[in-house]
């Protein structure tokens, strides 16, 4: 399936310059959100993965999706300050300033094998930090599924560096 | 199921008094999260639905659970201003001031069956005004399901009254 065809690009949003790529019109198409998760989860046929995590807040909605298609569970990496329990966080550089995800502290076991997903792979920050979260509180994270990729940006290859697999379903060009 | 043995309850969070009910126990546990989606869609076997509707955040992983396991499209009600292109929005009262949600415009087609899905119903304020706002642009809200009920706070029963069917996994008492 071209998913070009169902996601729409915003131009000049958040800011001028940015073409925003939209996701929620490949979410509203049931055929088109069921082949995504089959294609985000492709490659883990037959592998373990106890864990799928997804990143706050549309890597909540695939993540959902992912998990229940592999039937594992679901943790929640989150921005600051959301979790209710005691977390452990990770601070990630931004264009200007940093941000911070964080998980529960027992959100994984030691040895559990994750997979991470969310909807667009970018500079990687975000992912980034989450991989370091997922294996300092034990887990092996075995992968990374996005389905957006901007590969002039090279956050897929900062991922596949760390010798992650790393799925993704559609590329655009630019910012 | 006794989804009450895999909910994790946070005294005083977050702040003294509240009993926080925290799903992330639930989610990350493969079993509990499949049954959970599983008697979230069981009154629906057989029942048109052409979008679920998950109501940010948790509700997104519930939701998108959800509207794969039932091969529809999903759709996200947010928060004011995280929405990229064309929104509609509804405000609601909180215990001081007022919050918003809003859903794109074209989030919905006019007559589509919408299942509104989030973790749990406490005043249902989020979930009315998410009920107004898919109503408003045409959709018919068929029913929602919440993991957690707070029956004496009585939002289930508002939304009952609408004459929405509700279903609920689990009920906790206080507030």
């Amino acid at each position: 399936m071209d998913f070009k065809t169902v996601i729409r690009t915003i131009p000049d949003y958040p800011k001028k310059g940015i073409m925003f790529r939209d996701i929620t019109t490949l979410l509203g198409n049931a055929r088109a959100f069921r082949r995504a998760v089959d294609e985000l989860v492709q490659p883990y046929a037959g592998v373990r993965i106890d864990r799928v995590a997804g990143i706050e807040a549309r890597g909540f909605i695939l993540g959902g999706a992912v998990a229940h298609q592999l039937s594992t569970g679901f943790v929640p990496v989150r921005k600051k300050g959301k979790l209710p329990h005691t977390v452990i966080g990770e601070d990630y550089d931004l264009e200007y300033g940093k941000d911070r995800v964080e998980i529960h502290a027992d959100a994984v076991k030691p040895g559990d094998h994750v997979l991470v997903v969310d909807d667009l792979i970018a500079t990687g920050g975000t992912c980034l930090a989450a991989i370091k979260l997922l294996e300092r509180a034990g887990a092996k994270v075995i992968g990374c599924s996005f389905v957006i990729d901007l590969p002039e940006i090279g956050g897929a290859d900062k991922i596949r560096a760390l010798g992650k697999n790393v799925q993704t379903l559609v590329a655009f060009e630019g910012h």
